[in-house]
C-alpha cells in the first residue's frame, strides 16, 4: 500500500526476466535491469523466483528500495522471503514498511520468528503492530492503517495545514483530515481540497462534513468493500465501540480485497478451495478439494443405486446408456449457469427480493426453452444412431424428453438452491455447486429412465 | 462517481422498503423515508423498482438530489429510467451529472433519444459528451473523466493553489494536480499534500514527480484495473498518442470495473453470458447460453457415438451403465477445479511462466491422488451394488480404474487447456469450460469402457 508518488511507466510484458539474468556471467546486465525496473515490476518478478534468488536480488537493491519492493509482493511470497532472512535483516525491513503492509506480511510468518522480529523493533512500533495483528485479517481492523491525520474541531485551517506539514510518519495517501473531539471520537471529516480553498482563519468545524460513513474494526472486509464501492470512497475511517477513531482503510487495500473476494467466490464455486494456493501446499489443496468431490462421489453412487432399479430396461435397450452422459451433462450445464447467475447476483447485491420471483420464472423458462431445442436436436441424433434398435423413433422421443426434463429441473434446482441457502444463512458460493451437480444428475437420469420405462414399454426389474 | 463528501451512515439492511411505501395512503411515511435515506440507499432501492415507481420517487426528491441518486444507480437501470422521462427532464438530469457518469448512462440509451438530449444541452457540454461517447465503454477512454486540474511546470505553489480555489467545475476527487507543458503534454504530477507542504513561492517543477504512470485512451479497462491495483493508485491519467493529457480515471470507477470483470469471468466460465442481465432480456440470455450448451450437446452426442461401439459390452454387463454418471462426473468436477484455478490465476496475473510447469505437475498429481482415493471407494461400492453380477470384483476394479483414469486425465486437460488457449491469444475464461467439460466426458468414458472390455473379457460389437 506504498507511495503513489513512485510512478513509472506501466509494466511492459516483454520486460527482461530476472530469472534469466541471475545466471552466472550476467551480473552487469542484472544490475542494469534492477535499476531500470520499478518497484511493482521488481515485486512481480520476485513473486515468481525461488527464495535464494529473491534474497540475492534483494541484496543487490539499494537499502531504501527493499521495503517498497517487499510491500508490493504477494503477501505469502513476502512472508516466505522474510522467513528466510536473518531476524536482524527481517526486522530492519519490517521497520521500513508501512504498518498495514507489515501486518499483512507478519500475519503469515510463524510465532517464533514474529517474536524475534518484534523484539528488535522500537517498543512503540512493536506494540502498534501487535495491536493490529490481533485483528482478524479478514476484517476492517485487519486491513486498516493506524496512520492518519486528525485535528480538533476548533482548530483553524492554518493550524490544520501546520499539522500536515509537521507530520512525521506520512500516511500513504493523505486526502482527508479527520476531525476528532477531546475523547478521540470521530465527529467529522474534511478533504485536503476543502482545507486549501478555505481561508486560514476559518475553523474546521464550520465547513467539515459532520456525517461520516465509518465502520467498526470487526466489520467483515467484504462489507467494507461493498460500502467503499457503493459510496465511491477513497478512504473509510474505522472506529471502536465508543466511536473513537482507531484507523483508516485506504481504497487501494479495498481494491485488493475485491479481487481476493472475487477469486474466493470463483474458486469456491468450482470447489477448488478458497485461495490460489502456492505450488507447495499439496496437502492443503487435497483437503480443500476433498469435500466438494465427496459430494460428487456421493451423488454418483446415489445415481448408480437409484438407476440399478432400471437394470432390466438397460439390458433390453442398451442404447439408453449411450445418452446418459448427454442427459446428465446438459442438465448439469444449465444448472451451473442458473446457479452461477444467482450466486454472483447475491454477492454483488444485484438480487433484491423484488426481483427474485421474476428471476426464478425466467430461469425455468430459459431452461425449458433451451431444453426443448436441444432435446429435439439430440433426440434426432439418437434416432440416427439407434437405427439398429427395434424402435429408433421411440428412443429418440425418450432422449428428447429426457433432455428437456433434465434441463428444466436443473434450471429450477440451480436457481432455487442458492436462494434457499442464502436465506438459511449458508454461503451459497460454497454449498450450491455440490448440491446442484449431484441432485441434477440423479433427478435428470431418474426422469430419463422413468420416461424410457413408460414409452418403451419396459417393465422394472 | 459523485461527491465523497455526501457521507452518511452505512446502509442498514433493515431499511424501509420504498416499494411498500409507494402504496396509497403511505404518502407521509414515503416523504419521511426519502428524507432519511441517503443517495446510495435511494439508488439501490430505485434499481429494484418499476419505471413508474422510479419516476414517482424521482419526482418527490428535491431537484438537487436527483442527479446524485441517478449517478449511483446501476447504469442499465438509470438508462431505462432516463429513457422513460420526457427529453427536457432527461436533459436537465444529464446536465447535472458528472460527465463520466453521464456517458455511462447515455451510452445505454438509443440514438434518437441521445440526439434529443444532447440538442438540449450547452454546446460545449454536448460536444464533450459526444467525444467521450466515441470511446469504447470498456476502454480507458470510456471510464475517464474529462475534469481534472492542470498547472504549467513553472507556476508556483501559490499560483497552483489559486487555480484550485478558482476551479469552476470541481472534479469528484481532487487529489492530484497534473503538470502539463505548453502543448498540453503530461510532464509530471504532484499530490495536493505536496502542494500544501511546500512554500508558496516554490515552483511546481522542482518537486513534482516527473515519471507518471499513464495509459492511452484505447487501453482495455481490464488492464487499467490491473495497473491501478498493482501501483496502488487513486487516479490514473489518460493521454493520447502525442502524450497530451485528455482525461483522468478515478479509483472508484476502477473499483466498479474490477467487480464487473470478476462477474464477467465467473459468468463466462459457467457459460452464462457476460452480464447479470435484466430480467426482461430473455432472448439475449438465450443467445448467450446457447453457445456453451452447443458445446455440451456436441460433446454428449460425440460421447454417445463413441460409446456406441461398446453396445455389446453394455448389453452383457448393464451394471457398467450405472457407473457412467459417477465416472464422468468425478472427472468433470476435478477438471473444472483445475481449469478454474488456472483461468483465475491467469486473470489476476498469479501465473507467470516460471511456475506453470510446477502447477501442471501438481494438478495432475492431485487428480491422480484424489482419483485413486475416490476410485477405490466408489469401486468398493460397485462391488456391493453389483453383487448379483457374475463377477462383482471385476466390476469394482473397472469402476475404480475408470474413476482414477478419468480424474487424472481431467486434471491434465483442465490445467493445460486454459494455458494453451491463453498462449494462442484466446480468452481462457470463455473457451475453457465447454472444451474441458466435453473432452473430459468423452475421454473418461472411453477409458472406462476400454478398461471394461479388457478386464471383463467382453469383445467389441
Amino acid at each position: 500500500m506504498p507511495l503513489p508518488s513512485v510512478m513509472v511507466a506501466p509494466r511492459d510484458k516483454s520486460q527482461t526476466s530476472l530469472h534469466d539474468l541471475l545466471r552466472p556471467g550476467q551480473e552487469r546486465r542484472l544490475r542494469r535491469a534492477l535499476t531500470r525496473l520499478d518497484e511493482v515490476q521488481l515485486a512481480s518478478q520476485l513473486d515468481n523466483l525461488g527464495t535464494d534468488e529473491q534474497i540475492r536480488v534483494l541484496g543487490l537493491l539499494p537499502g531504501d528500495r527493499r521495503a517498497p519492493v517487499l510491500s508490493r509482493m504477494r503477501y505469502e511470497a513476502a512472508a516466505t522471503l522474510v522467513t528466510a532472512l536473518a531476524p536482524e535483516q527481517a526486522a530492519a525491513l519490517v521497520d521500513a514498511l508501512h504498518p498495514d503492509d507489515a501486518v499483512d506480511i507478519l500475519g503469515r510468518v510463524d510465532e517464533q520468528l514474529l517474536a524475534q522480529i518484534l523484539a528488535r523493533l522500537d517498543r512503540d512500533d512493536a506494540e502498534e503492530l501487535e495491536e493490529l495483528l490481533a485483528y482478524d485479517e479478514h476484517t476492517a481492523g485487519g486491513i486498516m492503517s493506524p496512520n492518519f491525520l486528525t485535528v480538533p474541531p476548533d482548530e483553524t485551517v492554518a493550524q490544520a495545514l501546520g499539522r500536515l506539514q509537521a507530520l512525521a510518519e506520512v500516511p500513504t495517501h493523505v486526502f482527508y483530515v479527520y476531525v476528532v473531539d477531546g475523547d478521540g471520537k470521530l465527529v467529522g471529516v474534511c478533504s485536503l481540497r476543502e482545507l486549501v480553498i478555505h481561508r486560514p482563519h476559518e475553523r474546521v468545524r464550520d465547513f467539515m462534513q459532520a456525517e461520516v460513513v465509518s465502520v467498526r474494526a470487526e466489520t467483515d472486509q467484504e462489507e467494507v468493500a461493498d460500502i467503499v464501492s457503493r459510496y465511491d470512497l477513497v478512504a473509510l475511517p474505522v472506529v471502536d465501540a465508543q466511536h473513537v477513531l482507531i484507523g483508516v482503510i485506504e481504497v487501494d487495500d479495498v481494491v485488493d480485497v475485491i479481487r481476493e473476494e472475487a477469486t474466493e467466490d470463483i474458486l469456491k464455486m468450482a470447489g477448488a478451495g478458497e485461495e490460489l494456493a502456492e505450488a507447495r501446499l499439496f496437502w492443503t489443496s487435497l483437503r480443500a478439494r476433498w469435500r466438494w468431490l465427496m459430494a460428487a462421489a456421493a451423488g454418483g453412487t446415489i445415481a448408480a443405486a437409484s438407476l440399478s432399479g432400471f437394470d432390466a430396461a438397460l439390458s433390453r435397450a442398451p442404447a439408453l446408456a449411450l445418452f446418459m452422459p448427454v442427459v446428465a451433462g446438459m442438465g448439469g450445464n444449465i444448472g451451473m449457469q442458473s446457479s452461477t447467475i444467482v450466486v454472483r447476483g447475491l454477492a454483488v447485491g444485484f438480487l433484491e427480493s423484488a426481483r427474485v420471483r421474476r428471476l426464478v420464472a425466467r430461469e425455468v423458462g430459459l431452461g425449458a426453452s433451451l431444453g426443448l431445442i436441444y432435446g429435439v436436436l439430440i433426440g434426432l441424433f439418437a434416432v440416427l444412431l439407434g437405427a439398429d434398435a427395434s424402435e429408433p423413433w421411440r428412443l429418440g422421443v425418450v432422449v428428447a424428453g429426457g433432455c428437456t426434463g433434465s434441463m428444466t429441473l436443473a434450471a429450477l434446482v440451480g436457481t432455487s438452491t442458492p436462494l434457499v441457502l442464502d436465506r438459511l444463512g449458508v454461503d451459497p458460493a460454497i454449498a450450491t455447486g455440490p448440491f446442484v451437480t449431484t441432485s441434477v444428475d440423479v433427478m435428470g437420469l431418474l426422469f430419463y429412465f422413468y420416461l424410457a420405462q413408460q414409452l418403451l414399454g419396459l417393465g422394472a426389474a
